[in-house]
């Protein structure tokens, strides 16, 4: 045994540890949605959530991995546990797309889009960055994919949204918005915890090598400051929502610490922890104000998810050049404005192109009477009785 | 410190994590039982889940790691990480049974049956192969327990729910099959989530070793191989349920994706990724047909355990020859057939006692009032109303 | 790389993964007592214990590790890594606190206390004896926090309870004790196991260092001790609720699972598996008698925390000469009581100063309609019809 072979072994392991923790992030964004929506629809996101992740580590395998980072190089760790890491990036992308177009969406056309998503629109997308390719080579920097990741899944998600419309009885036509409750609180809170814990996985691998002391100690800062910012995340939200509203609206808290963690991931390794503090303050402020604005304009977005991966994580991409000194704002900026409209774009052509072949609405009886029963023949409480939302 | 002394501390570690995810399972099985039954009878599943987990841990630290293992050689790694590893290995094999044999079968012999299990049925049959005994050498290969785990613990099952009997109501009088949908789809999934989690370290950890490129490399691709077919296999059940019954079945879905993982237990270390996608698929579709078939033999079995623990086990275990030069078709039957035989034989044996003694089905009464009145005094949703079923 | 580089990066890593557990822990709770509240309070209970570990997180990053620590030495791992580790504790304190006060308890007072407890009381108590002040130098042995987090919790915990009575209709004017059944067992039952596998961290973390041998076996002796401890402490739990009440009470199994853990906490590292089998039971015992007599007492609990944390919390600090030369009982019953003084008093007050400021209790209509409704304006299950107990 030599100390380059142990030195492979452990990180080879830390990768593999970090990219569980990802793949649990499936279950967290599960949960989440599930207890977000209502429960005639549970069934339907619960199936939509399981075979996302199935398709996205699929297609990544066949297809995106070698679309976006090539034939790999020698590395100082096991091949499988870089493409087992970087495959679980892709599925948190989707992940986010179906939390934004539940309760309304064909099940079919879904999971087509999610095809073509992991397959080509991300991987593409990731070798311009963390392939190496032009947005790399233009100082364009996200740590752990606050843009490449997470915008990009909310991208996608918004073009959805768009061509989909909003829920039944959401918004009237007087104006006014009608709050849609989740069925579930606790499964929404189990899951925000799930995606929390996920979260060092995602944020600490991303550092992609623990050995040696410059790169524990970065890690260990990571892992501080992902933690500080979805502290400070929850407690900015639940404290406007207070201020605004009188009450603490557990939702609207759950979605402040998911934005703190999403802010974050565009750097978590220069900040100080104050700093990661004030930041995830800022994430959590903004993504109330955001989820409010959206639902102002209509676009209905059952789980907030494009206010929580798609406006915090712009926002975290350009607080980089706060801490760190290899990034600017117009670097930042141009990273985004590509990714968003290389995301945006091909995705509204895809949803387009299954909107008018398959459709990607279901019918508005199958909307009334909830897709659990059209879609998958399964009640997700059968035995409960309920009192049907709108 | 030497690198003797640190790769010591590096394998104790990976086998210490590696089980925390396998005794992380136990949860998972807890969660996708109580989610596959009935509100009146999730207390007892959930109430049989933990003190199983309890017996199987302290009965096989008193007695059975002793006549699995013998006196333990002198390890590369701390003794008690290979012996917390082993245990919560007996603990999986227990909790497939709870699944089958669920909602109709009394909590005390069922929790008899668990000590006899755990302590004599399952360590001695394990003795014969992970304790180096005649399986072993006779070239039965099986990498993480396909067989010595999965089918072992649906063999005791199999046994039990043929002494048994179904539920009331499941099996018409002009033959029909009655559904009977569980009460809870989230918490089904979680469980399953859970499981698929766990397995990286059921399967990742049954390497044993991690320092070294080649152990890290195959464990690397241990993790890769077992997320493609536990992914394929959700894929497989999808497509067979959606084109058969044309809906989105959610239990089947997740029965899929659990029983690729059973497939590629048996060798998850040889094959390419894409050959444990193929072995995935084998699995998601060989599941469905199972579950159907298992229904028409009027062997009832609520949650598919059977059919994903027992007849995939066997199905991985005879796939192992395709990737492994180690392994031939007749040592795999042979090893199979001796583990069916030893555990169905004793297990028919004690339920037998069991059945004859303090009975193993619960009255009529209790059946139809739900056995958490009964055996637990507590209610499972005490506050929900609910619609009884059957 | 040199071999210290390994052995720092090795350290790091495990120090990291073990605070990711505790951290987890965290989301054990919320479901733990989510389970146990009833569909009212739920959402009150799932706000209070996001908002805990934010706050905790955050004022013990601010504040109170520096009190706790002062200017932390030059460590063999990354100090960042050990300040994660140190402040998932604190956060553990305050959870014990939540579920004791549950359904009655007032927000903002909640969490104002919340601030003194993780800023000051907890971290000025703990810098006594891992702080290595004068507990330590006393001979005060605590290895994971039996005492200094756990029945520190419940003195806080406690001294809310005398000030604030227990809830409406759980004691009757005769004298009588109405049950008041939690509303969801599977959650409470995912909330235990989660806190059981996040314990491997809890305790295993606490070895600090996992380089060397020694350390590595004494890491994972401390996993099989925290192992068996849990599983005995939920069979004695069962083994008495069965033979006096005949009925395998759920609530109380897992209560028995928990109170083995708080106990072995104190010394994990010294007991044989036997002995640390022994203590669970004698955990299991003790748990389900102090609830009893808590409820004798007219101390309500809604979760049984006091018992759980507090109770066996001193019970476990009492057990550690058995096994360690290192501890007297005399120096134990030192450090227990001067830490409930300690906490149980400066809770006391500063309760104290809330009850006749903002005041602690929340009216009895809330009371009566559920916090849920005042509080968040967010139902926990908006859909499910429920019967309103008591």
């Amino acid at each position: 045994m030599t100390i380059e072979e142990l030195s492979y072994s452990l990180d080879t392991f830390y990768l593999l540890i970090s990219a569980a923790l990802v793949m649990w992030m499936a279950a967290g964004f599960s949960m989440l949605e599930a207890g977000l929506v209502r429960s005639k629809n549970t069934t339907e996101i619960l199936v939509k959530n399981i075979l996302l992740y199935a398709i996205a580590c699929t297609c990544y395998l066949l297809i995106g991995y070698r679309l976006m980072y090539g034939s790999p190089d020698v590395t100082d760790f096991a091949p499988s546990a870089d493409f087992f890491f970087q495959m679980v990036f892709v599925a948190t992308a989707m992940s986010i797309v179906s939390g934004a177009v539940a309760e309304r969406m064909k099940l079919l056309s879904f999971l087509i889009f999610c095809i073509v998503l992991t397959s080509f629109i991300y991987p593409i997308q990731g070798s311009w960055s963390w392939g190496e390719g032009f947005l790399d080579q233009a100082g364009f920097v996200d740590f752990a994919g606050s843009g490449i990741v997470h915008m990009a899944g909310a991208s996608a998600a918004l073009a959805g949204v768009l061509l989909l419309g909003p829920r039944k009885g959401k918004y009237g036509k007087d104006g006014e918005i009608n709050a849609i409750p989740g069925a579930n609180m606790p499964l929404a809170t189990l899951g925000t915890f799930i995606l929390w814990m996920g979260w060092f996985g995602f944020n600490g691998g991303s550092q992609l090598q623990l050995s040696g002391t410059d790169n524990a100690d970065a890690i260990a800062l990571v892992f501080v400051n992902t933690n500080a910012a979805a502290a400070c995340g929850a407690l900015a939200a639940f404290v406007i929502v207070r201020l605004v509203w009188q009450k603490a609206d557990l939702t609207m808290i759950l979605n402040g610490a998911l934005a703190g963690l999403v802010a974050i991931t565009a750097e978590p390794s220069t900040p100080t922890p104050g700093i990661a503090c004030l930041i995830g303050l800022g994430a959590g402020l903004l993504v109330v104000l955001s989820i409010v604005v959206l639902d102002r304009l209509r676009l209905d977005d059952p789980v907030g998810a494009i206010s929580v991966h798609g406006v915090v994580g712009l926002y975290g991409l350009l607080l980089v050049p706060v801490t760190s000194s290899d990034a600017t704002v117009l670097n930042q900026l141009y990273g985004a404005g590509t990714i968003f409209a290389w995301v945006f774009g091909l995705s509204l052509v895809a949803w387009f192109l299954l909107k008018i072949t398959l459709g990607i609405r279901i019918s508005e009886d199958d909307e009334y009477q909830g897709s659990d029963i059209s879609d998958c023949g399964v009640e997700a409480y059968p035995e409960f009785v309920t009192q049907k939302t709108s």
